[in-house]
């Protein structure tokens, strides 16, 4: 007995790869797609190489009043088009929200698959974190919970490809000459993400996030997100390690590394890989985190996310290694 | 019950493919893993992103003498290398080739899958066609088939990213700085490809291949593989569109579209895209085709194979759609 | 004493160009530009680096009749917004269009400098070659003109970088997520470059272009083209290579290399490389040409056409080598 | 009256850049060229573009002993193995050291020309600063002369294209399908570099560059270096962006923006764009430089050197534009 799930927002990299991976999930059958740019089309004419019968699916213009019976919504929604639209699909329908409107909203549980997975279970209203979050959060929360770090003054210097860049569907903004051989800083001092960073980052410590800074860069390539995270802390590597190995135990899509880790490590994936590296002497403890933005940092953690609510195994339709090289 | 599967020169991209794919294959269990470079090393130390019993597996030194027991294997080692060393497998292993060395060789079937799957069923020995051949073949069949084009004279401007051209394992000659950027022709006139193609043309139309043109071009991109084949001919464009639906109608893996192809539709999947754009006024009929080089033009087509031998669902495994963006 | 230059279309890949060319230029001086979607900043707001008086010389709103006094003007816009707009130009204003709208237009020299510079020099109207046919035809001359190939039935197969896909300006259609990592076929079959290559191929051959066949791709890499040429013709390889030394013998932008040309040989410079392969026993011969799409493309043809106008050294300006890598 | 030049090293990506920018130097001529694995070919052999006389320079095996008569030496041989040897040049010979051995070594200016240019005058020997250095250093000078940061505890995320990783010549560790589409951290917690930066910022503030941290990371692009430098310091952007305007009045290569720079601003120039965004509140500057490593991070910057131990303008063979897009 399948799960009827639906997506809206199919035009965008989000609810494309959420399409991606429900075509080949052994439980959800998709049965609605709605999108803004391509309402009316097939699927196989945004997707070519789709056949059978989700070739045929039509796209239909979002309304959140005629929706067909569904069990979970994910809705890739451009920000702010989401709070609205949501609040008027029925209860019965599970949303898992990839936009950023709900995140830390009361109402919805803030979706960190891989850290507190049993505050997802059982929730019918999930908002999935934002791509830098998702490998940031990933990669701190071991050291916040063990205080090995301090939660305040944390620098994230962050890097993503170009799928990532919170442009949404197909129509990017980027012509391909001007981001290409391109390394782009932008969202200088204040960024959308900052919030629900600061806001988890308080509630694994108990302490205050002051001091945040968080500067993201465009790297020339379609999909991968590194963060490299300056902590102050007096932890040295090995007990850095040591505490996400025990905080991940058990965990099916985290890896802990020694080595620095590599976008292309988790590229097609739902894996996060962390790592660490730190010294004493100065009060440093470097964190890294790896995702892919449209894997755990968009698509793959929300089906993660709806494996949970659904009471599937969390692996379901996720098993596939990082695509290499 | 799984069928013991082993991969020879899992240090390469395509052995490395074949793993991730029989990682995620409902029936297969890799339990041996060869290679050169790699030889007592964990295959996580070299895939940072396997866990549990398949990232604890050994690489061994290759020895067709001291195989465990196999019901597949799976070999990718350099051409030349494979002649002798596969000869000492027993013949209860089946195996699949992925080297060039038995390609239309007595006792070894031409794993063309889409086109000759009854060929390949009941086999024990598979020779896998070469990623180009792949991409060309799949292309040529229905118009070869059905004399709408003649098997002389035709010409193949191939294009492929850099992950398949034939430098095996992960030691690429290939600098980055020199091969980024850049379009490289290479291997002008002749190609170790070219026998296998022949032979196959003249196969599929019962004409004589002479005058076969290929010529092979790096791009600056990981994978994909795109053929455009100049052939004289008299017939339409629809002609050949309907000649090819016909031909793969009810087949899973081949798509045949009217716009043309892209190599980023089939890019991490086993998917073939074919295409068609003919001028009766000129005698010209171009066909193109679209592969990723180490999906259908390596390991996916591989497995395809194993699939047909060991009487699967052909799909097995195989059943993901292309990573986009 | 300087020549007084203007650019029209100055937001465009090709206008930029010209402008970097021109401002280390040891003759001309840039005092106009025109563009439209940049019309009221400063150059520098557009170009970052530049500086000094350059840096701040305002882009006017294109209007033909209210230009300043210009000695020579470089045109570069879209396609059918030249014809109109240029024929108002004064005469006594020299112009070298980039743009398509007046190749092989009575009153307008062909520019194909490095074939036939003695047509070009004392001529006030120009129109610059296309890329394609910048690289085309310069390798095909020598072959042409010593009638070492058939003019009937060239086939060319076309690989671009994405800044010279004909989309002008900086607002390209070509999101970075769908262009990168894919290499894409397009214009099959007919293609606004083709009548200008026909023609050009008829002049120097003295024979009939019928059955010209041309089929670009768009390349993932910004900048670079490369053509493989399929002709009939009984000469060997070093007949096609001594014909194209003589040929170009003291030219000073065409190499002529045994090895097949790499795109990235000429990036950043106003050089062509043309090289050959030819199998008598075929009927085949194979010409490559190579350019960078905004030098010997657009750019830089296009100011060593100004040069040979002008009658400047032909080098002037231009003798940058290529960047690489 | 020409200067003569010899360059060692004429076989890495920076011998070749000086190369480049010596062919079109006005007072330059290359007399000289040694490497290792090209000893006895033509310069035409390594750099298919060149013509004439630099074409047919035969490169030679390096030994300073034997060297012809030379005005100026650049030399960039690998780590270590510049000292001995270059100690064995006469001193008549002017030496433009780009490798690291004489960084703030007695008897050797450190070749921060847009910073010092008057320390570099007159010296006969010069240490050319390292790539990360070049863009580290140029945006921190004019905060560190105003005190506007403290020098303690600066924390440098560095980012550069792979031709810049240090890995010399043009024999590239770096295989292709490895490093393209993937963003990898290396050099954790120390680096080759970061003794000449905590040196210089000693230097330039009169303070203690305690507790700097430095992390690279490796890029998908050929050529750019970005540091995103995270100080301590209760300016202003304006202040900063002042101070920075003051500091390179009239310097020739260095542009101060309000926009954070790309990296691509610099390719293929001898530019360093530098840029601040700082938060009082926070106690936080951020300070971001922008160079091409192969530019101002490598041979621009030596070539810059050279013109100012030989008394000519600084702008010297240094005035091309950005090669864009």
């Amino acid at each position: 007995m399948s799960i009827r799930v639906g997506i809206v927002g199919i035009s965008g990299f989000g609810g494309g790869e959420v399409m991606r991976l429900v075509a080949n999930h052994p439980s959800f059958e998709l049965v609605y797609a709605a999108g803004e740019s391509s309402a009316g089309s097939r699927l196989a004419d945004r997707f070519p190489g789709l056949s059978g019968k989700l070739a045929e699916l039509v796209i239909e213009k979002w309304d959140p009043e005629t929706l067909p019976k569904l069990d979970v919504l994910f809705a890739s929604l451009p920000t702010g088009a989401s709070a609205g639209a949501l609040a008027r699909v029925p209860m019965d329908v599970k949303i898992v929200d990839i936009g950023g409107d709900h995140r830390h909203v009361e109402g919805w549980a803030y979706g960190l698959a891989d850290v507190w997975p049993a505050q997802i279970k059982g929730q019918v209203r999930v908002a999935n974190p934002g791509c830098f979050p998702a490998a940031t959060l990933n990669a701190l929360a071991p050291l916040l919970v063990d205080k090995l770090i301090e939660p305040a003054n944390i620098v994230i210097d962050a890097k993503t490809g170009i799928s990532g860049a919170g442009r949404g569907g197909s129509d990017s903004r980027f012509g391909y000459a001007e981001s290409n051989e391109n390394l782009i800083p932008y969202g200088l001092l204040k960024h959308v993400h900052m919030p629900e960073m600061a806001e988890t980052i308080e509630r694994l410590s108990g302490g205050s996030a002051s001091g945040l800074v968080f500067t993201p860069h465009l790297v020339p390539m379609t999909r991968g997100v590194l963060v490299t995270i300056y902590c102050r802390g007096h932890a040295t590597t090995d007990q850095c390690l040591d505490a996400a190995r025990r905080f991940y135990a058990g965990r099916a899509f985290v890896r802990v590394t020694e080595k620095p880790p590599q976008t292309k490590w988790a590229t097609g994936s739902n894996l996060a890989f962390v790592s660490y590296a730190a010294d004493p002497e100065r009060n440093l403890v470097i964190a890294m985190g790896v995702v892919d933005n449209l894997g755990k940092g968009a698509a793959g953690q929300a089906v993660q996310n709806a494996n949970l609510i659904c009471s599937l195994p969390e692996t379901a339709g996720l098993e596939g290694a990082a695509v290499w090289p």
